[in-house]
């Protein structure tokens, strides 16, 4: 295959997701009828909980290494993450036999850097600072030559992440809304491009913490505004925008609605007891938007991107 | 219909099965293959606790009332139980649009009275004694004329609960083992009579904890010995077998075998982090059987019955 290098197009959403078929799970889409009381209308959930490595980031991983060349795959793939990303760029690797070298912080929790060895890949520890991870990661690249699959600032990995609300729209092709959370924002990209592509009368729109809404600030002034703060629960969403998902979200999402740390843990309550699915405290986001607007979603049918399952039980909000 | 009123047949599950199927959902089986690496054999859940109800209670008390007469029904049904049995007796009466009469003890936790209150129940509160709760339900049984739904003394309930491993069985044809845990029974003689006709080589046991290991005991002196203690984790457990399980589990279950309280929060644990799914500590009584004895199981296809989900998120084990 070869690497997207402009806003992907509806063939090329098509395309990688046909790609990336044979190495991921198609999810489930759950719903449930005590929970759609509650909200005041139809909540379909495309649980990429259930995804491999517990995360939609292996749909996103998978598509950026078959865009490789013979020639790169060879000298093999890296990045840095304390998170899904990395498990799911040490799994892409595993499965398509060349190696990955993966950046951790010395504070990433030892069970992820233990699912990280377990699929074969050679962590680089760093220091805890973003600007330490990006430093180590250059020398990893300079001696290794492995290309760079960046989280979310890659066309390959947009139309990866795309093809979550491509299958959750196949499977409810009359949903009236799609609700995904945003972090760095290539789930929202994906989401927004492929929904503008599939079906432009969907609403698209986007959830995001409060206390990391900089996302909702870029929306507003037009330009990348950074993360101000990191203590929100949603620790997936702790990520500033880039160029090109920024481009993409600014002409493909309706909206970007706030919600509050205390709405988050509301609706993620909800999702464990009603659904009872085990969600990371990001995916929650969306359905804290429906419940903040019931009047707004009354009597529609809206989809929720379930984006991760990978959560410390010994640190629940309950 | 008409009562089972003999162990049930084949026929009657299959009738059962069939009659049942408006009113449930077919749940889906689930399996993950970090677990399968764990545990050294391919292990598929049977996930009800995406049940109605959140339990596969749902199963058995839709076939009992489904078996009422007409009079019977006019007149409703009644139970007395803190737990999933309530909901479902509740939610079957509701479905068949007759009344239902509900014993909760005082103790029982607030947002179970809620559920069935929502199920449009009406509620008796007893003491907390099982006899109080017993002396309560005669009351309301000569009050109202109401049918008494046993949670598991009951032939149709039994045919209801073996639903449950026929759908597994369905789905995963080569099974070679069915574990269910067992507290009264109702389960584990649904799905050791319903593994008898449809494969007997297929090896049916029963998971128990330790410390309420009163089939256990019962298996081997031959008669029902009572559960001595009430402070296993798993709470559904706590309860001893009757007649009709009894006669059934000693005559198709191969080994009834019990672990320890620490293997059941490890295997829930593990089913929680690895599957992604919120369980009761009931449900993983079968796994940490597999777990206790994995040179038995190696190489195996084992069907575990998962029971329900309906946990208080605020005292979880981990």
């Amino acid at each position: 295959m070869k690497k997207i290098t402009t806003i992907p197009t509806f063939e090329d959403i098509q395309r990688i997701h046909e790609a990336i078929r044979p190495y991921i799970h198609r999810t489930p889409v759950l719903s449930s009828q005590s929970l759609n009381a509650i909200a005041g209308c139809e909540v379909f959930f495309k649980c990429e909980n259930f995804q491999k490595v517990g995360a939609f980031k292996m749909r996103g991983a998978t598509s950026a290494v078959l865009a490789l060349s013979a020639e790169e795959r060879e000298c093999g793939i890296a990045t840095h993450s304390s998170g899904n990303h990395a498990q799911a760029v040490a799994l892409s690797a595993k499965l398509q036999g060349i190696p990955a070298y993966i950046v951790m912080p010395e504070n990433a929790p030892s069970v992820k850097r233990a699912a990280v060895e377990g699929y074969g890949a050679t962590i680089f520890t760093s220091g805890n600072l973003i600007t330490d991870r990006e430093e180590m990661l250059e020398k990893v690249l300079k001696k290794t030559n492995a290309s760079f699959i960046h989280p979310f600032d890659n066309y390959d990995v947009i139309a990866g992440q795309a093809s979550a609300a491509k299958e959750l729209h196949e499977e409810i092709p009359d949903l009236t809304t799609i609700i995904a959370p945003v972090g760095g924002g290539g789930l929202m990209a994906g989401t927004a491009l492929y929904m503008n592509y599939a079906n432009p009368n969907v609403t698209v729109l986007a959830g995001e913490p409060e206390l990391a809404d900089d996302a909702f600030r870029s929306f507003q002034s037009g330009k990348i505004e950074p993360v101000l703060r990191i203590d929100t629960i949603a620790d997936g969403l702790r990520t500033t925008l880039s160029d090109k998902t920024f481009t993409i979200i600014k002409n493909h999402v309706e909206e970007i609605i706030t919600v509050s740390e205390a709405e988050i843990v509301a609706a993620m309550r909800l999702i464990w007891e009603r659904m009872k699915i085990v969600i990371e405290p990001s995916c929650s986001v969306p359905l804290a938007v429906v419940l903040q607007q019931k009047e707004r979603f009354k009597g529609q049918k809206v989809g929720i991107i379930i984006t991760g399952g990978n959560v410390d039980l010994g640190k629940l909000p309950f």
